[in-house]
């Protein structure tokens, strides 16, 4: 009886999301399949390029943030000879300095609403240093992953349906999710995908006027630098730019940087854009600007802990406080995560023991990061009917597909969006897991798939073999 | 410019999370005070009686809980020779079986959006031990604390402001808030304070009749066992009529579980609802249950970890599919806290090297906990003006105040809740924090307010000594 009432329960996610779920649940079922009938398929592993979590595909964890964790988590360990041995100098110290800023050294205990002072005193010291401006701990709040945060500005944010959040196309689906959920309007900015997915003001501002000429009341901007799915990293002038447009129109500015560890190009650096606003002569007056980051990204790729935090400027006190109401429902973010985000944000410094071990299986990671992008990169353009953008940074290819006409229709007919017809029809036939364009918005009549630089690099030759065959027979099927 | 608008963000919290927002803000103000000038206040601490927080107050970890997780954080310690003199073989050993149920051993990726499925067996296997009847692995969702599970099952129940849930009266705010949150109608039912906080089934009905009669949909009804913020726990007749009850009126039952640790009489005891309702010989086609559970409360108190989950009955699969995608928007929850669920669900066992050590630790933990609950509710019910119900279980006392018609009028004239009142003047002149009632609901006309039983034993006899000189006092100010 209860249990026919499907339909009538309450979803509000959105198109994109549905697709990559329906692709979830076809791997889970594939990868059950594996292993309750080895040999039964055509390939012998499922390989994870649709997400972004490194140490699923066995990137290795840095030593001396684990190490921290191991002993925060059991502070008995450090009044004993033994640990000497077993934990760098500076491992030790630096857990003890933590559980000094946590009140009782209850790493057991909740926290302020925000996440424990000290670790935000630490945090705010990180941003201080990475940019060369202030930062206060008052304005972090500690999130579980950067997402919690997202969802926090949205809610924060989004009164009704004429509330509008511009986010650029392609995104990362959790702005079109969170907004979906919040029940407010996306305002779509297209990056374009002929000058390396350039960001334009004049395109910002079109679709600005084109979303308040009906209605719309535009509240705030998203950016993603480096972008998401479209790996690119801003230059300096576009940030500039961008952030002078966001204090001309009072649009709350939304930078999600939680890749600001990941570049692989030479010719450009990673500045935030609290930096670049800072360095415009703009403050606290001036413009709101949000930024968020990740314990999940970088070359830490910790994803598993659900650590991260957002640092918000601009906001009066009132506002910060309506904030932190809305940060007080979940009561507090995990300590584990809150420790680790002090720690990305203060990591070993030269004459420090870890140091020289803490560079090398930082540049280990970073400098594969960079090979493997240029690698795939160069495969998916030696493909017939692909083309891919340069990844600049971050973790993803975004490559676009020229599908045949009559690919296009077997998907219709099917009931389902080509990319998606075409991710899955890869994944049945290659076990290679990418995810569909459509999940993240695209140019009307092209199609595209995210795939992350992620496997590791032993394994790059041979999915690429295995994605080219997929494709070209594909092509010869489909043919027009 | 856009700072001024304020009043236009947006905050779906109640007023019940309002009098609990003012007060923290106040006493993280005297906490600020007492930190900066030393003797500027008439107490030297702030005794946090507000919130089931107990490492906060001084609560010792269990060693075995801690050193596992340690293991897991750093499993290259796995491999070396000197952790056999710093750990037990048995956490060596566990943490061993957990790392190979996580897909490459990686505690540091994203898992399944429902947690790890080897620590869901592991957890289903410790609900078949406790219940004695089956659980599956599939019907487990591992959340970041109870919390977000009860966010997810509103999110899934509520489609609109006629869809209702009943709720106790006293109840712990996080329903209220997540009913406002979602749009959702709390239907209310009233626990009896004169037989104990008491649950009749005739007020459970008239409250249904009474909400159907104004066009609600009443679709789930919670119960918190032992109660929050009342301290009592159900006897099993009053859980087998709650349970034919919900199946009769095809009523979801929200089973808050996370005290089922927590019980300090002998003549009770503890009962899952899964356990009665399979008793009863119903069935996944008779009932739709959900119990949730947690890290934070029990023996463990491992608030800070935000671990726990949620077990689902009932349900079809295309309804938990549904559940599954809200799941999936925060990607999964903290792996420390996946890990610690699993070990709350299965601590050590008689013959294991860790056993009497957890033991002594656990059993000096609920001891405790049961003479602070004696002492207390002693000590409340030998005030003039106040009485007290036996804290059977849980972590609170929730003593009725009998405030004076001046005292009343004195809070109206501040604008505030008369208990909101009383709770803010004995925090101001004792440094003692206790929740108001009116964040819990109350039979209008009384007072109340929730005080933990987590003070440290040896600070109890003070902490009473100010409440009733202060108590005093402040009744010889109003007496009418």
């Amino acid at each position: 009886m209860f249990l026919k009432s499907i339909s009538i329960y309450n979803f509000s996610g959105n198109a994109s999301r549905e697709i990559n779920i329906s692709l979830t649940f076809f791997f889970q079922h594939l990868q059950q399949q594996l292993q309750a009938q080895p040999g039964s398929l055509p390939f012998d592993e499922i390989l994870y390029c649709n997400i972004g979590n490194p140490q699923s595909l066995g990137q290795k964890p840095i030593t001396f943030f684990r190490e921290v964790l191991a002993l925060c988590d059991h502070p008995k360990l450090l009044d004993r000879e033994e640990i000497k041995s077993l934990f760098s100098a500076d491992a030790i110290a630096r857990a003890k300095k933590i559980l000094a800023l946590i009140p009782g050294r209850a790493t057991g205990a909740y926290s302020h609403s925000q996440g424990i002072k000290g670790l935000r005193d630490e945090i705010a010291a990180g941003i201080a240093s990475r940019d060369g401006f202030p930062a206060n701990a008052d304005d972090i709040f500690l999130t579980n992953g950067a997402s919690p945060g997202v969802h926090m500005m949205m809610q924060l944010l989004i009164r009704n349906n004429r509330d509008g959040i511009m986010c650029p196309i392609p995104q990362y689906s959790l702005y079109s999710a969170s907004l979906a959920l919040h029940g407010g309007a996306l305002v779509p900015y297209y990056l374009d995908e002929s000058s390396g997915w350039g960001l334009e003001i004049s395109e910002l501002k079109s679709q600005l006027e084109d979303a308040r000429s009906k209605g719309i009341n535009v509240r705030a901007l998203v950016v993603i630098n480096p972008g998401n799915p479209t790996g690119q990293v801003l230059d300096e002038q576009q940030q500039y730019e961008l952030v002078k447009f966001c204090k001309d129109e009072g649009l709350v500015l939304l930078a999600d940087e939680v890749y600001q560890e990941n570049i692989y190009v030479t010719n450009k650096k990673i500045n935030s854009f609290k930096k670049i606003a800072r360095s415009m002569g703009y403050n606290e007056e001036d413009l709101q600007l949000v930024s968020f980051h990740s314990v999940s990204k970088g070359y830490y790729g910790e994803c598993g802990k659900r650590g991260g935090y957002m640092e918000v400027t601009g906001f009066s006190a009132p506002v910060r406080e309506q904030l932190y109401k809305i940060a007080s429902v979940n009561l507090c973010s995990n300590i584990t995560g809150q420790i680790l985000s002090s720690l990305i944000m203060n990591p070993p410094k030269a004459g420090d023991g870890s140091y020289d071990l803490y560079m090398e299986e930082k540049d280990g990671i970073l400098k594969s990061l960079a090979r493997r992008a240029k690698a795939m990169e160069s495969a998916f353009n030696s493909i017939d009917g692909i083309t891919c953008n340069k990844t600049e940074g971050a973790m993803y290819l975004f490559p676009q597909i020229y599908l045949p006409h009559k690919a296009i229709e077997a998907a219709r007919a099917v009931n389902k969006a080509p990319d998606a017809f075409y991710a899955l029809r890869l994944l049945d036939t290659t076990g290679i897991v990418v995810t569909p364009g459509s999940g993240f918005g695209q140019v009307a009549g092209t199609w595209h798939v995210r795939c992350t630089i992620l496997p590791q690099e032993e394994k790059i030759p041979s999915m690429i073999a295995r994605f080219r065959e997929f494709h070209e027979e594909f092509m010869a099927q489909y043919r027009d």
